[in-house]
């Protein structure tokens, strides 16, 4: 059980920190074009949910990795706006 | 706490139906170029690991999000793939 929740943490780790690079990917090339906006706002909703699942809980995890992924997504969508005008 | 697990159900659903946009975006626009590959890699090996985690719990709902998930991205990778010798 104990590897369990060890594999669940790193998961949850790897699913969050993998928008630092998307984040980096976009500012780098000042493009977004090929972020679809309707999965990124269906996946921030999703963000949303889990953050609001995690407070009812108290699940410090829950909260953490999805209070950072909802920050990483917003700015994704603000450099999506951003460049959609060059 | 029967809404904070509908909560649950309907983030779990959210997050990984958000890929179908993206998959359809990517096979319309048949460009993948603004996707990061870092992202598109470390977030595959948190599904992974979320499967595994789902699957020693023989948890169902984690389980078929996760395996939809990989697979909609394993679509992205292949379309990735493809697109990036035009």
């Amino acid at each position: 059980m104990r590897l369990t929740s060890l594999l669940g943490f790193i998961a949850g780790a790897l699913t969050t920190v993998s928008f630092i690079p998307q984040v980096l990917h976009a500012w780098r090339s000042k493009r977004c074009d090929d972020l679809s906006w309707a999965m990124l706002l269906t996946f921030s909703a999703g963000v949303v949910l889990w953050l609001v699942y995690g407070i009812r809980l108290w699940a410090m995890p829950v909260i953490v990795a999805n209070a950072v992924t909802l920050v990483l997504l917003l700015i994704i969508m603000a450099l999506k706006t951003r460049y959609a005008s060059r």
